[in-house]
């Protein structure tokens, strides 16, 4: 399907997209590209790639995709490296988290090629990272949310959706600004939240007693306070303004409980529990 | 090690108590009780308990160890019906979530023999509830605090925690004050935060299409929104005080990470960030 794959990043996903790949017998060559020799080497050793390129040209010259899965501020920079050296027939992709702000800067760095940019996101994700997290199965089943540009080519996104395909996964298009109100509910907001309350604990004088006899249900919920730190404090401000407004709703939702809490009423905390764990059921029935 | 076991309230727990005291071959007769007639049968039916008690005293008389696994709010009615048909050597013992506020009912229902209840908490639960959901491994590995008051006799402290023991569980003791500040933070509060961001969605005009973007971040954060809303509910008030006095350190944390974002202090957040993930990988090393 490709010849060669350049990927911008050699982490979790960026590794894992390679070896999706690989299984798939979809690409001939993987190159990794990325600011740390160290990180590239363990790529190379580890099989995610077969060759580290030196430069941004030396990954950009004579690929035909190039996947930039790096923290979302990085993608300006990383597509101004790579835009002097794109081939004509090339397609880039990402995995940004978030995409308005992605589209900006790739509108920003690659001017008129900016329709061999078609903006991705991956869903899916693990608590660890860097290129031993990488698996091969990281996208089975998964969903892939692309957010054309209208300069994008319909061939060109079906040909992005291909390799998503051939990654295990499913893709769906949404404009990328309702990309980000969608992912700042479901996503940006439950990090900040699990992350705000391992931070709470850690200012308590009992920490570690209090660490300590945490339960399955503290374990699930603080899983995504383990997410890379640099790569999340980006994802914050990339989508700020939709975040914000959902913080915002999420705190006046914690004030009407506490009302409800301080005034006893607990008809309308168990109705709302209800409505909470039905829908939860509904979107996960138990097994 | 006990000839009859008198369970009020057959559900998760109580089934998981009685499977697991099975399995240890700790128990010769099994006794459940309850207000649901539908859920004994379930119960008797799924072979959880070898009997059902037509009362109170039914369960009561004769039962050498008496396990109340119920709604917090239920804990001092069921034990004013236990204690006219209570025999001199019986332990009672239960299950609630807090322990300050049942330690008060069990003084109020049980006068001078609060010396024969034990009062505890086993660390162990799962996002689906009645009989159906009880499992012999349920309390394997888990720990299960217990908060005795100064009436027990170490003896039987001993045999609860044998008891415990026999189920696969480790047990430790708290105070009950200290239990409850405990669990108001790593579990009390983890579950309001839960249900709030799942009712908060639930309240978007979107909420659809929300709930069909979410990924495997969103499973985990709101599997404890799936938790029993009755239980819960009556949680949220017998831990009030404490739960209150961690919901407003919580909102002070959100409104510090509010600040953060609106003044772009990406260096404060990563920080904050990385001491929460690395806290997290702490607390649950990757395999």
């Amino acid at each position: 399907m490709f010849k060669r794959l350049a990927i911008f990043g050699v982490g979790l996903i960026g590794g894992s997209f390679a070896l999706a790949l690989r299984r798939a017998g979809a690409v001939e060559t993987f190159v990794g590209f990325g600011p740390r020799r160290e990180t590239l080497e363990q790529a190379l050793e580890l099989g995610l790639v077969d060759e580290i390129a030196v430069s941004a040209a030396g990954a950009t010259e004579g690929s035909d995709l190039l996947f930039v899965s790096a923290p979302v501020a990085q993608t300006g920079p990383i597509l101004e490296s790579i835009v002097p050296h794109l081939s004509p027939g090339a397609i880039v992709t990402d995995a940004g988290s978030t995409k308005s702000g992605v589209v900006a800067a790739a509108r920003a760095a690659l001017g008129d090629k900016v329709a061999q940019f078609i903006p991705g996101h991956p869903i899916a994700g693990r608590e660890v990272h860097g290129p031993k997290a990488a698996l091969t199965t990281l996208f089975d089943g998964k969903c892939v949310v692309l957010t054309p540009v209208a300069e994008n080519a319909a061939a060109d996104v079906a040909t992005v959706t291909r390799a998503w395909e051939a990654c295990g996964a499913t893709v769906k298009t949404l404009p990328a600004p309702q990309h980000d109100d969608v992912f700042a509910t479901v996503s940006h907001l439950p990090h900040l939240l699990s992350y705000a309350l391992v931070a709470q604990i850690l200012g308590a004088k009992d920490a570690d007693i209090k660490f300590g006899f945490a339960g399955a249900g503290f374990r699930d919920f603080t899983r995504i306070a383990a997410s890379n730190p640099e790569m999340w404090r980006d994802i914050m401000f990339a989508n700020r303004d939709a975040l914000l407004g959902e913080l915002e709703g999420y705190q006046q939702m914690l004030a009407h409980l506490r009302v409800l809490i301080e005034n006893h009423d607990g008809e309308a905390l168990e109705r709302l529990f209800w409505r909470a764990s039905e829908q939860r059921l509904r979107l996960y029935p138990p097994a």
